[in-house]
C-alpha cells in the first residue's frame, strides 16, 4: 500500500514554517545553548490561580460529563454580563456559543457563511489557520493585501473593491495577528455598511480584546449588532491549553450554530468551562490587567529597540502581543533571515511568510510573550549580529 | 437585516430528534416525575478517580499550555502500548494523534480522504454526525441498509455492491452505535480486502472498545494495519465532558493529518491529555473492568426485559451500551412512540430516525447508562403501557 495519495484539500493545507524553527529551536537548547522564545502565539504567564482553582472544584465536584454543544447556561450567562460591562452592550445569553477554542467558532461561523467555491474577504498578512477553514470547508479566501498605509487593516474602500458575486463576507481581525493593529470605530462602522449593503456578513475576530494598551478596543457588536464575534479565554483571559472560546452570531443564526456543533463537536470541554466562569471575576481580572500592563511595558521596549536597531515599523502596534518588524534594511528574505538569527543569535521569531503573501519576504513577527529581560537580550544580541 | 439566508450546508445538517424529546423530560422532572433516562450515550460513571486525581495534579503543575497538535508524547507512547497490552500489535507511537474526542478524529480523517463529491460508506442505522461531517465537507455519503441478517454491519458483499468511482473509503463501527453489534474478523477481513482491492480507505470507529461483554473485539489493526482507526476516552475510559479521542493513521498519512490539526485544532485539551495518562494504570484499568461488568448485568437484564415485553431483537448486542429494537409489535411510527413513552411512562428514549432512515420508524435505541433497579422500573412501566 506503499503510495497513497490523499485528498486534494489536505495536500493544499499549508505548515507553518515556524514549527521547523521551532524544532531546531529545541534542539539548540538540548545542546546547551540559551534561546530566546519570541515565535510564540502563547502568553507566558499560565492560567490565572482563580481559574485554575475552580478547575479542580469542578473535578472535584464530578462535572466532568458532556454539557449543552452551546456550552452550560451559566457560561454563556457570564460572557452576556461581561458584553453589558465591557462594552455596555446587551445581549442575549443565547447569542453566545460557547466552542472548543476560537478554532471550534471558526469552523462553525464559516460552515455557516460558506457554501463550496464561495468566498469570505480577508486581510494578507493575517491569521493564517482562517484561509485553511476555508479551504477545508471547500470555501475559498479573497486575501487582500494591507500595508501601513492602511493600519495594516482592511478598509471599506478595499473590502469594496474585492467584492464579488461570490463573496459571503469579511473577516476582520482587531486587534490583528501578526500586526497588533486595530480598526478605528469609524472605519469599522463604514466596513460594516459596505457588507450590510452587499447582503453579506461581517465576522470579527477579537481574540486579543483586553490587551490593547492605553485604551480598550471597540467591539464590533457596539456598531453592527448583528455581526458574528470570535473570541477565546486563551489570549487575555490565559487559558490556551483549556481549549474554549466562544462565538457570538445574530438570533438567526443560534438554531443552525447548534445544530452544527451538536454533530461537530457534542460540547465544548467541561472542565474547562466550569474553569472559565472564574475568569470574570474581580480577583481574576486584578491578575489579568496585570499582566496587560506588563505586556504593555514589553511592547513599548521592543518596538523601540527594534526601531533602534533598523527595523522598520511604521505604525505603531496597539495591541496583541506581536510586533510585525519590516526588516527590508537588512534583507529581502526573512525566512533565511530568521534562521541565521536563530542559528547565529539563538533567537527564535516567526518569518512573515507563515502569515501571508504580501510583502512576506520583508517581514518579521516578534512574539513578546516573554519578560524584559529576555526581550533585552534578544535586542542585543540581534543588534550584534546586523548592527556589529 | 431580518430575513437572514445561511449557506445550504447549514440548511442540510440534521439536529438529533432526541434533543426535544430531552428537553421535555427535563420539563417533566421540573414539574417532580421521576424520568427514567434511557436515551444518553453517556456512561453514568463518570470519571475514574484517578484520572481525576491525575488532572488536579496537572493543573497544579501549571500543565495547561498548547501542547504538539497530534498530542503529548508520552500519551500518544502510552497508547501505542495500549495496543501492544491488549492487541498485540506493534504500533509506532508517531502513528496515532491525540484529538479533541473522537470528533476531532472523524475532522481529520474524513478531511484526508474525500475531496467535494466523493463518497464514504456508512451503514444505515449507524452514528448520525458521521455523514453530517461528509456534509460538511462537501464530500457524502453512501448510506447502506443493514439489518439482523447481516448482523446491522456493512458485509464485503454489500460494499463491493455499493462502491462506485466516488468512493473514497469505507466507515465502519464495531461494536457500533446504536445496534451493539460487532463485525466477526473474517467478514472484517473480507472488507478490508474489498477496500483494498479499489485503492479506497478503511477507518475503523473502535469507540466502544473495551465495552464488549464475554470476549474482546479485535482491532483493524491486527487484520489491516494500514487502517484509519477512530477511538475516544468517553466510552470505555469514562471521559466524555474531557474531549478526548485519537487517531491512528497509515505512516503515509501523518504529516498531512498533523498540518491539518495544527490549523483546525491549534492542540487538543492539555488538562484531559495529561489526565489521559492515568487512564492506563492498573487501578484505572480495575475500575474500568468492574463497570463493564455492571453493562454487561444491564444488557442481559434490558435484553431480556425487552424481548418478554415483545420487542423483537433478533441479534443480541454483543457491546457499547445500547439496544436497538424493532418495536413493530407496537407502532410503525416509533417517533410519536417515543414520545407517548416519555408522556406516559416517564421512560425517555432515542427514536431510531436518529440514526438513519432503513426501518427507523420502527426502531428504538435504549441506552443502558443507568443502572439495574432504574431499567427494571423502566421495562415494569413500558410493560404496564404496551402490555397492560
Amino acid at each position: 500500500m506503499g503510495d497513497k495519495s490523499w485528498s486534494q484539500r489536505a495536500a493544499e493545507i499549508e505548515s507553518f514554517k515556524v514549527m521547523d524553527l521551532l524544532k531546531r529551536a529545541r534542539q539548540l537548547e538540548s545542546e546547551g545553548y540559551d534561546v530566546v522564545h519570541m515565535e510564540v502565539g502563547e502568553p507566558d504567564f499560565g492560567t490565572p490561580a482563580p481559574v485554575a482553582e475552580a478547575a479542580k472544584v469542578a473535578i472535584d465536584k464530578g462535572l466532568t460529563q458532556y454539557t449543552p454543544a452551546a456550552g452550560i447556561p451559566e457560561l454563556r450567562q457570564r460572557i452576556a454580563e461581561f458584553y453589558k460591562q465591557r462594552y455596555g452592550v446587551d445581549l442575549p445569553a443565547e447569542r453566545i456559543l460557547v466552542t472548543a477554542g476560537a478554532s471550534g467558532a471558526l469552523l462553525l461561523a464559516f460552515s455557516l457563511l460558506t457554501d463550496a467555491g464561495q468566498k469570505m474577504i480577508l486581510s494578507d498578512p493575517g491569521y493564517p489557520c482562517n484561509r485553511q477553514f476555508l479551504r477545508v470547508l471547500e470555501a475559498a479566501s479573497t486575501l487582500v493585501p494591507v500595508d501601513a498605509s492602511g493600519n495594516y487593516q482592511l478598509t471599506a474602500e478595499s473590502v469594496a473593491a474585492h467584492w464579488d458575486q461570490d463573496t459571503a463576507g469579511v473577516l476582520l481581525a482587531s486587534p490583528a495577528n501578526p500586526t497588533g493593529t486595530v480598526v478605528a470605530d469609524e472605519e469599522l462602522a463604514a466596513i460594516a455598511d459596505v457588507v450590510a449593503n452587499r447582503g453579506g456578513q461581517l465576522v470579527v475576530d477579537e481574540l486579543y480584546h483586553g490587551l490593547t494598551y492605553g485604551f480598550d478596543a471597540t467591539s464590533v457588536l457596539q456598531i453592527q449588532p448583528d455581526a458574528f464575534v470570535l473570541n477565546s479565554f486563551s489570549k487575555y483571559f490565559g487559558m490556551t491549553g483549556w481549549r474554549l472560546g466562544w462565538l457570538v452570531a445574530p438570533e438567526g443564526a443560534v438554531h443552525e450554530l447548534e445544530r452544527m456543533a451538536q454533530n461537530l463537536f457534542i460540547s465544548p470541554p467541561t472542565v474547562s468551562q466550569y474553569a472559565a466562569l472564574a475568569a470574570f471575576e474581580p480577583d481574576t481580572i486584578a491578575i489579568l490587567e496585570q499582566r496587560r500592563e506588563a505586556f504593555r511595558q514589553r511592547r513599548d521596549l521592543l518596538v523601540a529597540g527594534l526601531r533602534d536597531i533598523g527595523f522598520e515599523l511604521p505604525v505603531t502596534p496597539q495591541g496583541a502581543f506581536y510586533v510585525y518588524a519590516d526588516a527590508s534594511r537588512f534583507t529581502d528574505n526573512t525566512f533565511d533571515f530568521c534562521w541565521d538569527i536563530l542559528e547565529d543569535c539563538k533567537v527564535a521569531v516567526t518569518p512573515g511568510l507563515d502569515f501571508g503573501h504580501h510583502h512576506a519576504s520583508r517581514h518579521i513577527r516578534f512574539s513578546y510573550t516573554t519578560d524584559l529581560d529576555r526581550i533585552e537580550l534578544a535586542l542585543e544580541r540581534i543588534r550584534q549580529k546586523v548592527v556589529g
